[in-house]
Order: C-alpha cells, then structure tokens, then sequence
C-alpha cells in the first residue's frame, strides 16, 4: 500500500530562530506588523511503500532521526495518510 | 485575538525538488529503500493578532504571497488556528 508521510522538522521552542526573526522584522517593515513570531522549519513529504500505516509511522520516523531532524536543535512531528 | 497561521511552502510539483531527490537517495543508503519520493519545502508558523479569524486568513495569505512564496517556482497552503 502506498502511504504519504507529511513531516513538520521545526527549531525546538528554547533556541533562538534568526531566519525566523528576519522575516518577522521583513513583514513588519511590508506593513504586516500585527506579526508578533515567525519560527520557519521544514516541510517534508515522503511518499512510501508499506503494508499498514503503523509500518509507514516507524519508517517516518526512522528518516527524521536518522537524516531529515537534527535532533539537539530541532524537534519533529508527522501525520502519515493513506495514498 | 491571538491566531497561529501554519503555512508550507512547496516546490511545485512540476519542478524537480533537487534536495529532495538527494535526501530520497540518502534514505535509500540508511536501508529505507521503500521510500518512493521526498519533496522539501518549508514549514512556516506565524503568531498573528488579528479581530477575527478571516482577517488572520488575510494577513497569511498577503504575507506568502509578498515575501514567503516564490510563486514562480512554489506554491503554499495554510491553516489558521485560535491562540
């Protein structure tokens, strides 16, 4: 069955996110100054192969903590669907 | 009001997505071979005062398309949540 892993890699809430911060200050300066944060992370969509989705959830997650998450600085969460 | 947009910024799907391709390939050497496709994009989180929920919408909206999106070459999606 094929199952689509949409993972959300983010810097952890204690650590400062300077691209985050440039935005933010970027924003203000287009007029959007009802901005208060801007925390900007990845976005990374696995399409794969597996036979159940709890088979499709361990293989999510052994690419964030293995490759696609640093996990000192970034924390990781997914929801896996169908197809 | 506090709102929280969640916005990802994707390649196109018409585009190659180079980093992608070499993080499927990696996934692929760290034996996850059932990884059929990865696309990379960003996960951006705004924290928004806005008066009500369409207004937030609206804030989003003009934020990717002024600074966060490169249209050309991406597209985006959101979601707005309270708080």
């Amino acid at each position: 069955m094929k199952f689509t892993a949409h993972i959300n890699v983010m810097p952890l809430k204690e650590l400062l996110d300077p691209q985050g911060k440039a935005v933010n200050n970027s924003l203000h300066n287009l007029g959007l100054g009802q901005v208060q944060d801007v925390r900007i992370g990845k976005h990374i969509v696995l399409k794969l192969d597996a036979h159940n989705a709890d088979e499709a959830k361990t293989m999510a997650e052994t690419a964030c903590k293995k490759l696609l998450a640093n996990q000192v600085m970034e924390g990781f969460e997914f929801t896996i669907t169908e197809g």
